[in-house]
């Protein structure tokens, strides 16, 4: 699957959030980075989107939106003849919106100091997909990066690749297949051989936990199946 | 009041729509018309927003939001230092919006073309009235004004006129009393004898009925009285 990261940030160079993200994207060859310019070139932009399958917004919060250099590229790359019509460009990909926020999740609710939940600030992204014909996927909500502890950054950050490269399965299962695929690819590229045998462990360990959650799961539906025919 | 209505139309010249109103406003006095290029300066923006009472974000929606030259401003000119914090500039003032769409009312709902209403693609501004402490107005809303008659288009301007200068009173009365204050004012800056007189009719005429009303208000007031009496 391939993946364009349409960032805009209007102090990229100052902030330490967007930086760990490109980081922790570099590994995957599917994924292209776009860092915008206010002097982007919207047939360049057209060109990066040519046979992607999702595409994601990602910016901070500005005014409970996105920033103007952010609806610049949308104002100007998705015209009607571009996006809508006949050609109808976006169809059947999907739309991903990262955004990052210095404010706490719980603020963002009725009766809370923002007033209302991220689902309703961002309506305008998912009226936008609905027209282009675009799949709107969850938006991932990054809350007060700067706050957190170091391995919850870590963490975040892995759940933030699997938001950008994965298949959008949120499941316990789903998230063990996509660790083993990227154990696979970390012990084909590793030329150490005591850290393949040792990556290999882990990735054994990981499987036999799979299979003995794949047998509960099927001895729980026998059971149910049981009961149901009582 | 004073009141500022800032316009951010990506293609100005070429809109009728928002000549028409500029046209409309030109006799009032106490209205400052904003029209917003991309070169705005904010500490003149910022000069113009002293002392107003009343703000009004005007523009045509793109991508189910404002387009990116109205954002710009809101980033620049609304910055944490002027519009938050200890300062607060805009504290206490009224924010309206002003939105030109060329799609039909009755697609913003749910179920129909655009989803969403416009009360909650419209949330963001909603939330940055509550957030700098100004009191948000129910947005006035223009559906296809090129697909007007030209009768419709003139009783759309009226209630354009009131929803800028008006005391957001919706109620009949509050409409009254405000064509009397109008025709008050034409009246007095009338030179000409016969048409001071034709208006002052036209005037006298408003006047009976609105003391008719005020009659019958107060009749079918006693009768609710005597009901909760019984």
């Amino acid at each position: 699957m391939k993946t364009l990261v349409i960032v805009a940030h209007p102090d990229y160079e100052e902030s330490t959030t967007q930086r760990f993200f490109r980081n922790s994207l570099l590994e995957f060859k599917d994924i292209t980075w776009e860092q915008l310019d206010t002097d982007f070139e919207v047939e360049h932009e057209r060109e990066l989107l040519t046979d992607v399958d999702r595409v994601v917004l990602q910016f901070p919060l500005y005014w409970y939106s996105a920033p103007a250099l952010m609806k610049s590229y949308l104002d100007e790359v998705f015209t009607y003849s571009y996006a809508l019509g006949s050609k109808n460009s976006m169809r059947g990909k999907q739309l991903a919106i990262v955004v990052t926020t210095g404010d706490p999740e719980h603020d963002f609710q009725a009766g809370a100091r923002e007033h209302f939940t991220m689902s309703e600030l961002l309506r305008p992204f998912e009226a936008m997909a609905a027209k282009m014909g675009m799949e709107y996927m969850t938006p991932f909500i990054v809350y007060q990066f700067a706050y957190k502890t170091e391995i919850e950054q870590e963490l975040l950050l892995i759940d933030y690749q699997r938001y950008i490269t994965g298949d959008n399965n949120d499941s316990f299962k789903g998230k063990e297949a996509w660790y083993d695929q990227r154990l696979y690819t970390k012990i084909e590229k590793t030329a150490d051989d005591d850290r393949k045998l040792s990556l290999d462990g882990i990735r054994q360990v990981l499987r036999t936990n799979m299979d003995t959650l794949d047998e509960l799961d099927w001895a729980l539906r026998m059971m149910k199946n049981d009961d149901g025919e009582e």
